[in-house]
């Protein structure tokens, strides 16, 4: 399914006309009854229907033996019964045409493979009656707006813009917690469990369309379907920010994954490279996640990223100041007319310019005065306000004045009003005007950076694929003759034969089967040239003198073979020699390194470097997840440290960049095509002066 | 005054027996009246003397009309006078016999040079009569032991063991409120203000024998005297750990730094490395100051760097090691003893392995048993406590459980309560037994990443210079001559000569006048040789065609004198032409770059990096402020990203890695020899197979 076409909407879920709460329970220790709880005390209008054949009444509600039992219709079940009789309640439950269910219990996958065989049972049934499923094990969901709270998580939180859906349902309390004491909105709510059946691009994708929630918050430890969740996220993100933690990322944090969950950790690399290419915004703790989401959920994106600061303290100015250059952003140049503006409204000790300190005595009228004038110049499209509590500070009335600036202007506003005791009553103040604080100015920056990141990501254009005409059949003969051999590696002339028919340019060579072929072939392509022994089985040819560089002569290359196949065969005299690889020899040029590895979550993953010795020892390597467009591909060579060799120093000449991005575009189209490749190597791809070209100079292929 | 000799105690500030306030007011509006009222409200049990000529009592004390009417001694002056007034009460503070004063009162160097002149008459003053001064231009000072509130900050902090000194007093006034919200303890606490006499250097030194200060914290823009900074922190930090906060660092900070402050901001770089050699942590935020000083003000410091994390949550737990791994701590691997102790006392799905997963129902008993089971298992260096407010988690029981371990363990126990709204109940109670508490675990884990760092200072021994022999006076008498001759570069062949007299080995050599010395000269030292023109007035040699490489007989060598000699003189018919260089020509080795810069706040800055065009382009360099040691000469090798290449890689024979090391630390000896070096660049040092050393091909100095 894919998003274009989706017609997905979990009414049944987050609209819900009536919901059974299968187990619920008068027993005020169990989950059965907080569910049950819940949903009566937070105010959902619908119908609700407890079953429990053991009693007759809970909560004041009549109790139903079962889901077949009730009168009316079911929209959505909750179950809460234990592990062995979730499947026969999902059973019922499509005999009764319930639409959705949401399964608590806990005791499926997560707990070894009889659980696993137990889940797919659910699925199963799932799937034969057309309902969808959260779970299992999962804390529940909650609706602010329905509303509906179907969780055993306590309390309700405040409506706010923020949706947020959790792989861990520990975490899920832990934020409700947070969230009700610093009075943070949310739209919905989704603890994932298992994700047996619905996962998070189900919710990505609902919610993208969903007016409630302005920016979507997850929390992550493994990814279903890397390539639709990079395809549908790159949709949603392109009108509603999408913020998300990937924890289990580290080696270490990944071994705990596997003994928490069953899903398979993607490597650190392909989840960076996904992120990106998918526009998510990746958080690094539960604070930087709220961090942003509240900036997202209240203000409004910024213009551009030069950013004005308002301080009544020198000190935290340049806080702010040095975390706005760190963060990539610019303190924006006032215009001279602010400039003026401020210099007429503040006292002379007052700096003028950005960042602009009101100084210590300053009153909420001289933040009013300063916060305004920049809000209208025109050079500004950010502003961050820093207070801190010092003798003459009017708290709350500069809360008010900055509030009143945020309603007039279309600029977004941070406030890092920094302090706790006096300060309380001024962020309240700000947090009931739209107004996120911060405690620390650098807090405050680092959302603001994250906001402008989501501006730029908004404003581009979505990849533009580029199709390369190639020679695919030409291809998967060469993969067919290779597997027909029983082998799975590909090298020499078999991956030059790739190479020639995706257009990825190689030196010219020849397989020559006697040293007077050999000769013959040196002499038309000109000398030098390189000889290489070539037999699928002599792996390492360096080590028996299989390669032999500078022949300059016909003579020489004669010579060279011959000695070449005597050696080899006295080495290995089971190897089938094809004969040797007589190969135009490279001069000059610089070596880089493109590939390939199949990722198992995101698929192919594409890399570029710096070549030869430097690419093991530096690691300066740049990813993306094929397929990418030019500009992406050009992006690609900027990441890397070592660009600057390529654009030329010193008065060397540049590199022909472009003849990297178009090798490494046609990488992406043949690993497209062909997802039997599991790992690619061109190592070194020669890069020559500016309008020379580059050839790939060696290529080994894997297949599956 | 070096740190072994000091006898400097501050006393006057932070034990005075009795303080004046002069400019002290009845008018609740003023600072004057906000410092009376602190001193008098907050316990301060000496003699109070409000000095104000026009009043006769103030807050029911007495009123003098000037320092010398009071009838007893004085030991500190705090001052509140109008700018101008400042002088004229400090000469009469000297002759009354105050021993220190803290001036208030702004208007100094801060507002431009007129202030500057009056700020230096203040320190003239105080100079001339033993007085020491804090400020101008600050909030004042606090003692929580004392007890002394002698600022004019609103409300006193909790007593603690974190002593915190700021160049912002606006800053201070964030700190008192936050501080106060939060129950952090406070032991002294000073507003450094314009540093005219005191500064924090001074401080340091005094607070590092302080029983009551456990750890130093600092907000500074700048550092008064770099090498001595480092020489007192070196010590101090040994037994206290020293944190700050360096604002101003990055370029848009620096000059925010310039207009608010007069001091010089420092480079980057050079902070970097003299805060590493001094043994001072850095802090990014005010709020990672403080999650790092309560850490250290509270629990001990751990023996290893191996950590046990504890949680009733596998999501949290995850993202704690991915922490911990990010941070380069270690996941410690429990014995199989404290393994069995967990499977029998844990129910059989917990995690018995780290971390350890209590799971999501535990209840105070199963924290107890888990958090006791680490805490014995030698193995464990850290801890760290997750917790998420699940259904049945007993949150304040969990936190006095953990408390009981915390007192009986010798290990360091942090926290990450997750929520607010619930937690905060553990939160008190953790609190009140000195564990600290985080919202997020992400944060525990950078701060005891903080207290292994320190842990890991404490045992490093203190540097220890070698002294290498070198010939002084032959450097003094090239620098004699090129400063005779109006110069201040210096290359070739006098280079060489300090290269030579330092043991900075260097090719072979000679400067040859005419052609036929040069002949012999090359036939010497074996072909193929270089010849360089060599003329003070020459720069660029190589455009007037002045280098010739792979000379390789005597006839060569004589063909090319003639020419560069006649084309030099074509070229720059005024030159001075001394002959030319004859040098042994190097083949093979890596090219690595040396430097020193001397930087106007710590002096020598080393430089060491990957040579050749690497440097510019990946700019992989490390910096050290010399002298150094062996040890640090190492860890300068180390610290490059590059470094694999010197240690070989791809089969390649490891590089003369000690050879480099000789190097720095001999030109380390020379820039501290001779501090009119402002600047030195050895590039490229060559450097051979281990053990067939390295040549420092071209240096170049400049002097003052």
């Amino acid at each position: 399914m894919s998003p274009q076409d989706s017609t997905l909407t979990l009414d049944q879920f987050f609209a819900p006309r009536s919901v059974a709460v299968v187990g619920a329970s008068a027993d005020t220790t169990k989950l059965g009854y907080a569910v049950l709880n819940n949903l009566v005390e937070h105010g959902f209008t619908g119908a609700v229907y407890p079953i429990n054949p053991k009693v007759d009444q809970i909560l004041g509600l009549p109790a139903y033996t079962s889901l077949t039992a009730v009168p009316g219709d079911i929209d959505l079940a909750v179950i809460v019964v234990p592990p062995k009789a979730v499947a026969g309640v999902l059973e019922e439950a499509g005999q009764k045409g319930v639409k959705g269910a949401v399964v608590i219990t806990a005791g499926f996958r997560e707990v070894g493979p009889q659980g696993m065989a137990m889940e797919k049972e659910l699925l199963a049934i799932a799937r034969k009656t057309g309902m969808r499923l959260i779970g299992p094990n999962c804390l529940g969901l909650i609706d602010t707006y329905a509303p509906l709270q179907a969780s055993f998580a306590l309390g309700m939180p405040m409506q706010g813009q923020i949706a947020f859906m959790s792989q861990s349902g520990a975490l899920c309390t832990s934020i409700l917690d947070m969230a009700l004491a610093d009075d943070i909105g949310f739209s919905r709510f989704v603890s994932l469990g298992n994700k047996a059946d619905l996962n998070e691009i189900d919710f990505l994708q609902v919610w993208g369309s969903d007016p409630n929630s302005k920016v979507i918050t997850a929390y992550l430890e493994g990814i279903a379907d890397g390539g639709r969740f990079i395809e549908v996220a790159r949709e949603v993100s392109k009108h509603t920010p999408v913020i998300s933690i990937k924890s289990g990322t580290t080696q270490a944090g990944s071994r705990a994954v596997s003994s928490h969950t069953g899903t398979l950790a993607g490597s650190e690399k392909a989840y960076e490279a996904a992120f990106l290419q998918a526009g998510v915004l990746r958080a690094g703790s539960v604070q930087d996640l709220f961090d942003m989401a509240v900036a997202f959920a209240q203000q409004p994106l910024p213009s551009t990223d030069a950013v004005a600061v308002v301080t009544n303290a020198g000190g935290p100015g340049i806080m702010a100041t040095d975390a706005l250059e760190r963060a990539g952003l610019q303190l924006a140049t006032l215009t001279s007319d602010t400039q003026a503006m401020l210099k007429s409204g503040l006292p002379s000790a007052a700096s003028a310019a950005n960042p602009v300190d009101v100084l210590g005595d300053a009153m909420a009228d001289r933040y009013a005065l300063a916060v305004n004038a920049v809000a209208d110049d025109p050079n500004v499209g950010a502003i961050i306000v820093v207070l801190t509590p010092q003798i003459m500070t009017q708290i709350r009335e500069t809360a008010e004045a900055v509030a009143q600036v945020s309603r007039r202007t279309g600029k977004p506003i941070l406030t890092a009003f920094m302090g706790k005791q006096t300060i309380g009553q001024g962020e309240r103040i700000l947090r009931a005007n739209g107004l996120p604080n911060y405690p620390v100015p650098e807090r405050a920056v680092a959302a603001l950076a994250a906001m402008v990141r989501q501006k730029r990501w908004q404003e581009r254009p979505m990849p533009q694929i580029e199709h390369f005409e190639a020679d695919r059949n030409a291809v998967a003969e060469v993969f067919r003759q290779v597997k027909a051999d029983g082998r799975l590696t590909i090298g020499d002339a078999e991956a030059r034969a790739v190479q020639a028919a995706y257009g990825i340019p190689h030196p010219r060579s020849v397989l020559a089967k006697t040293a007077e072929e050999a000769g013959q072939a040196a002499e038309a392509m000109g000398f030098p040239v390189v000889l290489k022994i070539t037999s699928p089985d002599i792996l390492h040819k360096t080590d028996i003198g299989g390669v032999k560089l500078n022949l300059s002569s016909a003579d020489a290359v004669r010579d060279a073979f011959d000695l070449m196949v005597y050696r080899a065969q006295r080495y290995q005299p089971s190897a089938d020699i094809w004969g040797c690889l007589v190969q135009q020899q490279i001069k000059g040029g610089k070596e880089v390194l493109l590939g390939m590895n199949r990722d198992p979550q995101f698929g192919p993953l594409l890399v570029f470097g710096l070549g030869g010795i430097y690419v093991e020892a530096l690691k300066d390597v740049t990813f993306r997840v094929a397929p990418i467009d030019r500009r992406q591909a050009r992006e690609m060579l900027n990441e890397i440290r070592a660009y600057p060799l390529l654009r030329g120093v010193r008065g060397e000449p540049p590199s022909d960049t472009e003849a990297i991005v178009d090798a490494i575009l046609r990488l992406s189209q043949l690993v497209t095509d062909f997802p039997e490749i599991v790992e690619i190597d061109i190592n070194p791809l020669m890069v020559f002066e500016q309008g020379k070209g580059a050839l790939g100079i060696d290529m080994r292929l894997i297949l599956r």
